[in-house]
């Protein structure tokens, strides 16, 4: 298929809500990939089985803390100087580019680079969500490297980055992109055309794609949109169970930007102010409870949505006073095998909750 | 000239006193350099003058807080993995190699390098002494670029880095020393032969072999190794005065490791308890005061040794109680130009002294 102006828009809201809160917020990418699309045309989609075994095949994402990626803005450059290095470095083209992460801004930045090299977009991604540290990737996950890797800053500083071991990858990636001015561009994991048949997460654009189409066209008919989100959820096959974890009014907000990360707490009142819930973010909302019992974990998606507009609200965009929706899913299921909980799971980001899957600690109608 | 095992420590010697406290102990680069040269036979020394103009020379050189190499050794392979990387990058095969700075134990890391290159080691250096940073090398001050620049690791991290602003370069390399562990090799400001006669602090090395030969010969002869320490500094032509600034014993000293630094002060104090030397440092010495007055300022060389052995004691093997003798001598004249002082005078340190020669501020026989 091809992303033109509309899908773009509903890629733009349907990857905000698969952000769990991080990613950066989509509206940068959104108005970098219009402009970008209206100079050079709609940009491919393609789908993963149709990549060829030996084909190259790139991931690219920014890395930072959100915060500063509201203030400081790209130059426009940095995917294709990361891309262009990446093919001296092979010595061959790249046939085609991915985003690392499909949640928030991130899931848009590979359209942009995309239209700029004139190569398609496969319609997968590394993470099925978003999620802080470059090592929470499926790939690291099933044992591929992320080098080499070219990480890009707005100046015009390039590094390249190879290392065996993905852990320092991730630490090296962290410290530049602190010292870069707190978010660059990274092309990382760089892929074989079976690597990324094997491994990448499927359909995961086309269904950021389609949950914001549902979004738009409940707006547009007046119907409820957190109901056509959550089903639209559910029909992608990719996020199996949806539904309604809170609604109520942010009371309280905790915020730092610290070691290159947003970190921080929020609560959530009831109207009736009887209930509460609590999240607990790094970039991306990590653990829900409900008026003390955890009512979803990492890896399932917990998103903050304007109660009245749908907006996915991002962890650095959270207010006091605003009336918010929390709505959780299910994650991707290559999320939840026990080899990925060991990265993406609570106990990755130092939580003492066992994983259990957000379906069984939700009534939800789609049981 | 060739550099066999005398050589070699009486190199270990002079650059430990033209550290001026910094560029790490040179003791870890004196015992991998034997190892070498017991491998592979003497390093050539050739003078700056025998390059060919269209020559690449490199140089190479250890970042981070000289307290962490005290502690976190060298893998042995970081000199090699980064030239080798270099000459990737230029597709053509280093000629030369260099020490980036003269002072401590960077004043010998480039004969490891060469020794497993097979290459030889210019007689220059890029600072004419130690600094704590890379822009303030000769070649920034003249204008040249530190990148391509690689900066490896002992675990085998490698990373190449690319902008046209040093400062940014700095900031970056400094970053991932940290990253890193705290300590890194990097190869930077790749020269070309003209480049290096053009701009390069010629004879350093051969002048701190000389220095540490007078201070090893007075020992062996039961003279005075301060005398002769002096002597040789003013016979060199770079070090053109040179004097004792201080005799006592450390009273007092504070002292972190703090974004890549080892940063602090130290007090002497005389014998008889009437006068007081107090320094402060980044991992060089930089300002020395006597009884309050400003004796000594960088770029100018600060030298803490052992009153009985006339050993150099770098700023991370400072103790209480060490006796002591301070030794200072003037900078070479290419650092004293206004062009090098923007950068590596008193304010650069952030220091609100201006700069006047130590042989102005001091009484020497030698004026």
């Amino acid at each position: 298929m091809l992303i033109d102006r509309t899908a773009l828009a509903d890629l733009a809201l349907g990857a905000a809500f698969l952000g769990s809160g991080g990613g950066g917020d989509p509206y940068y990418g959104q108005l970098l990939g219009e402009a970008e699309l209206a100079r050079r045309g709609a940009v491919e989609l393609i789908a993963l089985d149709t990549l060829a075994d030996d084909a190259l095949v790139v991931p690219c994402g920014w890395i930072g803390a959100p915060t500063v990626s509201v203030e400081k803005l790209p130059s426009g450059r940095e995917a294709v100087a990361g891309l262009r290095r990446l093919e001296q470095i092979f010595g061959r083209p790249i046939d085609a580019v991915m985003p690392i992460e499909i949640g928030g801004g991130n899931g848009l930045a590979p359209l942009f680079a995309a239209a700029q090299l004139d190569v398609p977009v496969v319609d997968c991604d590394g993470m099925g969500r978003a999620f802080p540290e470059s090592q929470m990737a499926i790939f690291n996950i099933r044992g591929l490297s992320s080098c080499p890797s070219v990480l890009t800053a707005a100046c015009g500083a390039l590094t390249v980055i190879e290392t065996d071991d993905n852990l320092t990858h991730e630490r090296v990636a962290r410290a530049l992109s602190v010292a870069l001015g707190g978010i660059a561009h990274m092309v990382e994991y760089p892929l074989t055309g079976r690597q990324a048949k094997d491994h990448a997460i499927g359909g995961s654009l086309s269904a950021a794609i389609a949950i914001g189409a549902a979004i738009r066209e409940a707006r547009e008919r007046g119907d409820d949109p957190f109901a056509a989100l959550c089903s639209a959820l559910r029909r992608s096959g990719l996020y199996p169970h949806a539904g309604l974890l809170f609604d109520g009014k942010i009371v309280d907000l905790e915020r730092e930007t610290r070691g290159g990360f947003s970190i921080g707490r929020v609560a959530i009142e009831s109207f009736n102010g009887q209930s509460r819930m609590d999240l607990e973010f790094q970039n991306e909302n990590l653990i829900a409870r409900r008026d003390g019992a955890v009512v979803a974990l990492v890896p399932d998606l917990i998103t903050v949505m304007d109660r009245e507009t749908a907006d996915s609200i991002t962890t650095e965009r959270l207010k006091y006073g605003q009336r918010v929706k929390v709505v959780g899913s299910a994650a991707p299921p290559m999320l939840r095998e026990a080899r990925a909980l060991a990265f993406v799971g609570p106990a990755a980001f130092g939580f003492t909750e066992t994983y259990r899957p957000i379906e069984q600690l939700n009534a939800w109608d789609d049981l």
